[in-house]
């Protein structure tokens, strides 16, 4: 047998010679293998295991025979006995090249793993994490050469595992001596390097067996929304929200803008709110996911640009007038506790992705990074609707960026009967034509309300998606015309038009005087006419900025795009007329970006490149935005907008206004005359 | 007259050719010439003043004509009406190159100033601190291009000051917007960069014309010491020391140590002490200079070990046990809050010098770096007394260092009327060889007690001078013998010298029964010959490792350094004997090396490649210090060791052992002999 062995890797396909008697993972190492490893090769972790192939390799050319690895070790035996090990796996530590042979790394033995991401475009992502655990053997104390304990560690980080440079925390440097010398000089290490340099971040005494644990949080003016992942392979294992407690200084952005301009110190007084929150948020997904908060080692967070200020004690007044000047728009590198989140590791780390600009935040910038436009050749519009809305188009050739300010009407608010999403809510909504009568769902209920099985709940009002639905639905039975006015009984021809005050409103459900009477009134159409003109107005700002008429798929974004039908979005006018199956709803993307840039700082990398190239496109100034926005006000469609049809038959379009069809005309002229 | 003109700066030598019109400031710049400006060049800040000569100067070849600067323009006539420019000065950037020229850069328009050091070694020092001031321009927000206020600032200080990769602070960017806007897009900022990148620290709005502050902080184990320097031309502005209030958990380091043992939490009591106390130290030297403490950028801190961890939140308790083991070694930077220190600038840092060994601080790392003894041909043993005694040998070959645990007899604790140096202590003692009578001096008396002039003050007590004297003046008196026990009145030949138990005592001062009984005990003379020996046995084990038997100089460092008598320290056998005038007070070493790592970047990689090059030797394993221990425990010296003469007569020897001349020869023997 010669001095020296063909190793090839599979699926990496990568080959060498390594001398015989070298370990598989030494083998790896040499040929830039990704093979996972923590405890260093000491037959500790487990996580470099291989599958030897064995046999006649034409492909590759060799002959391997059953003997071209050692025989199972007593490490391997006892790994074996006490953990199980898998048929045909080695622990490839332990296992040495004797000969020429094929070794597979299977998925769960890379350090990148490979994690199909579940989204609107389904990616794979990398896991590329910015901290990894380690087991080292650091030096004992020698009086003669006294260096502290942890420049022992930094050599020793740097000798057994090429990272260099290591930097101190004082959290860490207080639990550092302790550990190492409970764990008998030997520790497992949690290091941070974004990039930035390799921060020591945690320490525990001898090998830990257990995955590190980040947090992805969506921080938004009415929730905060927390995912806790695994570092290793990205699954997450809790997800959790909380009230954003800054909700009590004013319902919206501006308000809050308003009570800090208003109210000496009221920036410290909400950046002290959204911090606690943000810590018992923290608290309670490790709860859930019954993991110790303090094996949370970093945070990234996506939020709109009021919030990101307010969460780091900056004065938020400047974003409440042009120009929208931000404080800073990088993404931001910083010690978890300046973002309030004392309850994870403490020397844990918070990543902030990049701000779009003054009106377009990180958490549109999370949006852009998960649904990736500019790696698509077709024309994607992606609407974020929250609070406000944010909205990128582009392609391959360019993507662009607005935020349109909708206001709270499509989460609910300001709607007479509205409500936040939750247990008793209408959510879904259909009212027949012919008869005008409305059936609905309710949060919490799989039936609907003129189903037996619907029962008897508590009706409690009316939520986002229900109030588009309710008013599509009402445009389409001829309850109101294209100006949006809602019709008289006799106009419209049901007792369920009733008049209030100088005009009439729809009533749903009217279980009075024992429960709740829930209508659609004239002041809720005008809320969701001057909400959508936003989103339509903003969206068409683009396309007219990228010059097209017409987009190829448009993606919903956001919980409330999670909900929204996509056929009564279109019968409102809230966004360009695509074929049905090219809307797609995307959940929470922007939660999904922060999930990626938490598994990867590949992922950061790129969504901080990208945010430079987006051209940023500010509705506050530009003229044609409240030409659209005008134009847009009508409720164009009296009829389902991909059939033509209603189920039973078509309604011919009313008017109940003495001008003829109001302003809805401006809209389609401009989109589909010429 | 040609395109172009030769420009010659004096004292630096530099010339070169620039094109006629350019400023002398752009020509310096050019030139490498090192000439001062914060607003770069906009006629605000005067600091680029220069003076040029007229006339033949056929040493360099040239001649200058009258002409060959511009004449004062409308700024420089505006400046000197309103601030006065001295006579012959011209600022630099607005006098221009006509004709070939030469111009004196004075020292205090260079930006690294040469400051001349007063200290026991005078030596010069470059002003180069950490931080410095930039006035810029920001370019105004475009909607168009979002960029944060901050990455705006980070680009107009690379494009106009070279100053690249800034990185914000959270509590600068709270106050970046307001400043901006304030000074109408013009800022001041001081940037912080000690090699380790350029981070934002402070911002005011226009230009702001006032140096820069930093503190130096020697946090001792009983009191802490600060300057207030300018960081322009590190000049002292207020000096002050507030106790350590860590004194109420322990006297000494070691109780100190064991009270955390003892009492879970104790560390973090003890680090909210000494934090709470730093940042009223800095608020208290803020307020005697007459400065906001906001305007103090940077602190450095010298400490020892066990102050070094306390202050930083880490358990000292291995250090308080072999092998003795630092939590870390090097050098610290880090946000000064992490010191306590949050009275000063929010986002101001703190520098902490090496630490040498796990009983060797950065207070010895500063007077390694204050004294220098790597710097010189001759040995220097240098002392610096405090609560332990650290001890540096060497140099331009080689430098020893170790700590030796004298206990705080020196500093008049555990001495029976012993007393912290404050006034009405005793500093000074002459005992009359015939007589046995004192005169003595006390602390805030310029006369001796003997003098009309002396008064009837309040006497409280001995200071730690006062009592090395005291021992010192006891033996050449002959009221004690070589082994340090004190003769009887019969034996000695006073009244003075009094039972006291098994024992005697020499009387000083008795008021009684009006006031105070100030004696010298047997225990007193034992306590200081317990120390003593430990900083002899220290000194003598580094002269060992050396392969020496006598020094060339010894320098005493430390604020007790400063008021000992070299004298009685050589009677006593404190140090090794030296010529007088080769025994130098260096005064606070310590202190003095935390503002040369203050005002110098420079100063501090000196010192810290430096500490890595000391050789550091550990008292407490090594069998021969025990061994010089005990034989340097005799008091050696019955005569003045200088003259051999007391003024009025020299005595004989005595002992009151029946033993002969005691351990003391012991010393003698292995000193002198061989």
């Amino acid at each position: 047998m010669a001095d020296d062995a063909l190793v090839i890797f599979t699926p990496s396909g990568k080959r060498g010679r390594v001398p015989v008697g070298t370990s598989v993972l030494a083998a790896a190492r040499k040929l830039g293998v990704d093979l996972d490893s923590v405890c260093g090769g000491r037959g500790i972790c487990s996580k470099c295991q291989i599958a030897p192939s064995y046999g006649e390799f034409s492909k590759h050319g060799v002959h391997v025979s059953p003997d071209a690895l050692t025989d199972l070790n007593a490490v391997e035996e006892r790994y074996d006995r006490v953990r199980g090990l898998k048929p045909g796996r080695r622990l490839g530590c332990q296992a040495c090249v004797q000969g020429d042979v094929i070794v597979d790394v299977p998925p769960e033995s890379q350090v990148h793993k490979q994690v199909i991401r579940k989204s609107a475009s389904e990616r794979v992502m990398v896991m590329d994490p910015a901290v990894r655990a380690y087991l080292v053997d650091v030096a004992e104390p020698d009086m003669h050469e006294p260096l502290g304990d942890f420049q022992r560690l930094a050599a020793a980080l740097a000798a057994q595992w090429d990272v260099q440079g290591l930097r101190p925390d004082l959290a860490v440097l207080a639990r550092l001596q302790p550990a190492l010398r409970k764990g008998n000089w030997q520790v497992t290490v949690a290091v941070h390097d974004a990039g930035d340099g390799a921060r020591l971040i945690a320490v525990w005494p001898g090998f830990r067996d257990a995955p590190l644990y980040g947090i992805a949080i969506d921080l938004g003016s009415t929730t905060i929304a927390g995912h806790l992942v695994a570092l290793d392979d990205g699954r997450v294992l809790a997800s959790s929200g909380v009230m954003n407690p800054q909700i009590r200084f004013g319902e919206d952005l501006m308000s809050r803008v308003s009570y800090v301009m208003m109210n000496a110190g009221g920036d410290r007084e909400m950046t002290a709110a959204v911090q606690e929150a943000m810590g018992a948020l923290a608290s309670a997904l490790a709860e859930d996911a019954g993991i110790d908060p303090q094996d949370i080692m970093e945070a990234t967070i996506v939020c709109n640009p009021v919030m990101h200020h307010l969460l780091l004690g900056i004065d938020p007044v400047e974003l409440g007038q042009a120009p929208f000047a931000l404080a800073t728009s990088d993404s931001l590198s910083l010690p978890a506790s300046d973002a309030g989140l004392d309850t994870i590791a403490p020397a844990g780390r918070v990543y902030i992705l990049p701000l779009i600009a003054g009106h377009v935040g990180a958490d549109a910038a999370a949006v852009a990074l998960s649904e990736a436009p500019e790696r698509r050749d077709d024309l994607s519009l992606i609407v974020d609707v929250g609070t406000n809305a944010e909205i990128l188009l582009g392609n391959s050739s360019r993507v662009l960026a607005c935020s349109s300010p909708t206001g709270p009407a499509f989460e609910g608010a300001q709607i007479s009967s509205g409500q936040r999403a939750a247990p008793g809510a209408i959510e879904r909504i259909e009212i027949d034509p012919v008869t005008k009568a409305p059936r609905f769902k309710i949060i919490g209920n799989a039936h609907w309300s003129n189903e037996p099985e619907f029962g008897t709940p508590l009706i409690t009002g009316i939520c986002g998606s229900g109030i588009i639905e309710a008013v599509a639905e009402m445009r389409m039975a001829g309850i109101c015309d294209a100006s949006g006015l809602i019709g008289s009984a006799q106009q419209v021809g049901t007792e369920r038009c009733t008049p209030s005050g100088r005009t009439h409103e729809y009533v749903i459900f009217d279980a009075t005087p024992e429960g709740p009477r829930i209508t659609v009134t004239q002041g809720d159409i005008r809320a969701i006419q001057l909400a959508k003109s936003a989103l339509y107005a903003g969206a068409r700002l683009l396309m007219d900025e990228m010059g097209v008429d017409t987009v190829d798929r448009v993606v919903l974004a956001g919980a409330f795009g999670a909900h929204i039908s996509a056929k009564h979005a279109m019968v409102l006018g809230m966004i360009p007329d695509v074929p049905l199956d090219c809307v797609i709803s995307a959940g929470n993307a922007a939660g999904t970006g922060a999930r990626m840039a938490l598994c990867s700082v590949k992922a950061r990398r790129q969504i901080e490149a990208q945010v430079k190239r987006i051209d940023k496109i500010e509705t506050a100034i530009e003229p044609k935005f409240q030409e659209h926005f005008v134009a847009a006000n009508a409720l164009p469609h009296a009829t389902d907008p991909f059939t033509g049809l209603r189920e039973i038959a078509p309604l011919p379009d009313v008017s109940f206004n003495s001008g003829g069809d109001g302003s809805g005309t401006g809209r389609r002229r401009k989109r589909r005359g010429g």
